[in-house]
């Protein structure tokens, strides 16, 4: 559990994928390109030297933030939509149970696109399903022999949040309720489905933060690891 | 349009009925039982000059509103889940359009039932469906020719309020959401549902203040009135 | 109620227009311009094969969205002020009740705009007012003849969205409340008029979310339908 | 300005009345009745000795308040539902120019009540008008002449506080807004009115606390005082 | 799947244990007793006929509502400290993984009782450690061991929850976050301990709403399942 | 009092001045340079014609929309400080008692210009005294022979709004209160002196919106104009 | 650092005394009286042994809590105005700088109380000063002298909260602000003092929770230690 | 303490560090790079002719603000990651106890290196750790040492802001917490942070605002300085 300085910038916490079994993502917002930069060369220098192994995930990088991770990573894998840089770009061989991500509407895809890549990328099967809001109810009942068949399921969705509802009411595994920004006005940037999602009136709802597409995916990856 | 002072304590509007259609309703709650029987004997007045008619409504009445009400009024309808008193005691013979009030759980039921019987003394036919939340989403879908049949609708839903947006995106006619303050937590007395039916991802929904179980039958009344 | 997956991007609601009466608008904000153009294009087939029919409306509409939308539906409605694009360009022949659209002031129009030319184009007759905030009371006092004549009112009002009560204790027909985020300050991007409608002192006003001229448009139409 | 340590409880400001041209009030709420005895034992004294002079108030003050300041003060008005007790119990002679009390509705008369008996004892004559909300516009607009005649107004109002604009709309004085606590949901324990009120679209409007009528009473006081 | 009206009270949802694989529980808040006592009537009739099975869960229950569930399913469990009834009293075998129930301090306690009756109920080994809040981070570090061998953690904190944060950074598998209400001031009622979950610096955190044991305990359950 | 309808884009109170003493501003926030072009220019008719009188105050306008007003009433003033546009740039002969605009920061000194600027054009004699705030008390304690001679104050303060509260304690004349969005963090674009100046523990004190100069500088205009 | 875990009710931090130099409270607020006994058992059993020592404090405790602790501490201190039982009733004799805290009203005394007590018996010598609030600022002015001989201030002040900006513009030492609920309406419980003291525009101001007088009094204790 | 007017822009308390010990820092934000610089031009003067001396400090200075500033101060350090100018660039030989920084994730370093400089122009030696954030609890633990050793601690978080409680529970001297707008979502700008650190379970943490490293170096140097 060796540990580098990175001249003040950042410690990484090489030893968090041997003691959680998922390595630490790198949250790319508020920091310099640079200082991505500096992490993925100490990132790059500790899976050569075999200090730590798996995948990385820089989250919510932006296009300079990427550029950074690609030079020193070259031949990774850069989601615009995901706003995620994944190295390396082959993911695992899919183990343990389905994960399967519901999007409310294509302008929450975003969200529900870094759910699926981040739960893929740590060795789950996963499918996506876009724009089976309640709205019309038939799109998502349409969904229930898949919903049967997952071992955890996202379900990403801004304004009012309901499919969560729906859904928990559903299923039998877990339901992971990712709520986004979506919407205006009283949707108030993701309270209004935040809110709605941590009071479903069905059991089996675990929420996250709003828009946290990473911490979606990974959550569900862990429920459906065995 | 004759008004009395009463006293310093209000200033009856007996002209609402006809300039809107519908009389005043007296808001009880912050009124003393004093006040409020001073209220009813004016209006006790009033119907017996033939200065006014139609239907009186006391809402949000305490067990002292109560029987002051019905010291002044006898013969007045009291419904104590509701904490409605009406009179007459007797509804108009209903005209217009069916309205049908959805409720989402049994803790919801004294707002629905302050919808319903206020709606059915407006002068509407009237059905009350109670217990159809979204977690058991086979309830509501059991109810689509209802729903079919409704001049307007009302849903009644506290916790993550979703029903409103199921049932929107089922229904013809326009659906008055009423938010509920049951709950706990993050319901936050009921802005949790506030916020949902606010946002809606169908449209066609038309949001009263919370609890207001008064407003959404009054609201929908109109709307089915012809 | 044939479905496209619009390769994995959105799943239209084609039936929407037979279950509800109203077909469904496309919320452009969220999506990108590619997004919007192959919905677009799924819905040009899909009149041109019969397979729904109706008006189509793109809500919240950049430039770019709108160009998209030209480029699959020519001839289609573009007002930028409103941000909607409307297919066809002709609004059908009126029926039903008339649909009086009341805006407070003049920074209010694009919501009360877009408002109006929704009702117009689901089907209603519809008269504007601008500018008849309760500042100069005497204002909308002179609109009383037409505010009789509706069958249903939109009120659109930013800041204090005191408008809203003064008509609902006019009128005799339903109110859709429209907050705005016009305003500053203490405004909160329209949490200030939205909470003066939620606790109208008048009954018979059903509020919509901020902003939202699309939503209040609908449901007037609805009421005012027949 | 001499001034006296109460023992660790208080230390008034003896000198307020010649510094500010009123004197300091004693706000009861989260004082024991104990402490609020021996202020008022204090006051006694100095009032005896000439150290201070004109009106005390003692605002917000319940049974056992008023009774410890009456065994201090014999003679004072203790007004209930204003919470007010006031020494002496005689007004001074009306001056400067007349304050209106306008009261949205009945259950608001607690609030507009301490407003008007505040100003009426530090000196101004006053009018008090209750029961003219806006959905009834005819009423208030019937209260024209008066509104004209004041030197100050202050509006009191809960719910939807929408009374603070119209009448700041037909006055040529100041208005002092007062939000009250009255309503229920989304009245928020006043933020509705508040917020209406510090957002009114007609300028002119001066807010205070949510139901502080004593400082809007203070404040329509020192407005109208020349 | 029959269902029963209830005369007009509820509508049970009895297909949900072989819907879902967990039945519905009656949350008893808002429900007078007279209403739970005919809903624990109606579950009897079922468990009698073969029509359901599995456990009965009553939440929130008061003296009164316990009293009417334990009138109609004698020997039912009554934990008052967890406001919870469970029938029947004696837990299934327990199958999959181990439960642990974190709590930070002592006042979390009923919260937490809630969370480890209720998984213990649906079937899973349960362990609960009480007081281990980050004020003394030696008493969590001190059950690595414990935390390490759990198939689901279940972490409830009132104030800072900074504990969710902390025991996420150490464990293998899913932690569901329980806030609590426990605080005063700026706890605000439990949101400051909400939002410190919605934030968890590590990922692997599914939030469920303030002082909802039972939602925490049923999550958990499913995630342990096997 | 004849009005304009000025092409469905405003409706001007051009009786304003009349009925309130004070004409109608524009507020500009929200119009279009073209809106705010037309109303200068049926304003330019009205004043030519001996429609109405007075001052034109043009509030929160942008470089464009001055341009706009400067267009059409030429000579007008424009304080880019203040975002003002006055006509006629020369103020009246003042009249009445002395406005004091007390600003507590420098950051405070645009909405402080403008409280100035209008009070001073709408008649009155102003002083402003700029970055007195009370970190360094015995700035403002050096003013109060100034504060004793004014007829009505304005304080302007953002971040802690404390000098409301001082200022109040000091003055006999009224205290009108602007809070001001300077400030970060948990000043929370103003909120935090908003309820600083609501909660001023000095009575004597009328509050504006945020940031509302104009509002601030009328209220006191009226307050001193005799 | 021996532990005893309480039968499952709450786990010491008996070390806490060594580690951090202050022992830890028991915070009795949701623990029931039965609980407070417990851990006053054993923390009785852990001064006879020597296992720990120094000054135990009870903190927000009822009537109920007190008679609980008073039966196994017996000769403890009980002061009921600060809800505080302190063991050894004696506090040490006093080490370090001054600690002086101020009162902005009589309202806000006992949380005043609870941080001069807790001072006291943390070692330090203490300075209780009440009601200097700043409407009447001369009464504030008038303590430079002790302000200046202080190591560490303590400001306790509800409504406005402005008594912590003007102490930290004229103090060398540390303040530590207290906000407290004293209040109503706008003060939301406690929020306007908290967000005025956040925003001092005084640098130096250090900020607990509101009511905290235990946390205010500790840490003044920890800054005048030396 | 003689001041200058600055011509109406600004009036400095150039008395403050013979007052305070420590010299007022000039706020940039909101101030026009050209009263940055007449203020800058003042202090050089009152520099130059010994009417103040010690430390000037611009907070929040853009690149504008930053040259105007060494126009007229030339030498002083630009630290563009703190957004700091400190004249003279070289801080005073350290006294005092140490400040310990500790930063918990590398987005966090702006706001830590503000509070470090600070306190290490105002006087103090100062340590700054990068990266600790309770994900990884390792990492502070590996901190004892240092933490026991500081005189004051500063813990800069955003997020959960979970860092604050567990360092409080270890150190013996206060911490100075400030929290940051770092995270997204439901971090609400910072509110989340703020509220953990208000609510930590382990006493002797004081709170500043949000990003206000500057208040937090301030405070923590002052708290250090014997």
């Amino acid at each position: 559990m060796a540990e580098s300085p990175l001249d003040g910038v950042a410690e990484l916490d090489l030893g968090r994928g041997a003691r959680r079994g998922y390595p630490e993502a790198v949250y790319c917002e508020g920091k310099t390109p640079e200082q991505v930069r500096a992490i993925a060369h100490r990132l790059a220098e500790a899976y050569a030297s075999g200090e730590t192994s798996g995948t990385a995930l820089f989250t919510r990088a932006s296009e300079e933030h990427a550029a950074a991770v690609l030079g020193e990573l070259p031949g990774a894998l850069h989601d615009e939509t995901a706003r995620l840089v994944i190295w390396p770009a082959e993911p695992p061989s899919p183990t343990g149970g389905l994960v399967v991500v519901l999007c409310a509407g294509t302008s929450d895809l975003p969200v529900a696109q870094e759910a699926a890549l981040t739960a893929r990328h740590l060795g789950r099967p996963v499918e996506l399903v876009v724009d089976v809001g309640v709205a019309g109810i038939h799109r998502v009942l349409a969904r229930r022999e898949l919903i049967d068949r997952a071992g955890a399921l996202v379900v990403v969705a801004g304004m009012d949040g309901a499919l969560a509802s729906v859904v928990a009411g559903l299923a039998r595994s877990p339901v992971v309720a990712v709520p986004t920004s979506v919407g205006y006005g009283a949707a108030f940037g993701g309270i209004a489905p935040l809110l709605t999602m941590l009071n479903a009136c069905a059991p089996g709802v675990g929420v996250v933060n709003i828009d946290n597409g990473y911490g979606g995916g990974h959550l569900a990856a862990q429920i459906a690891a065995r």
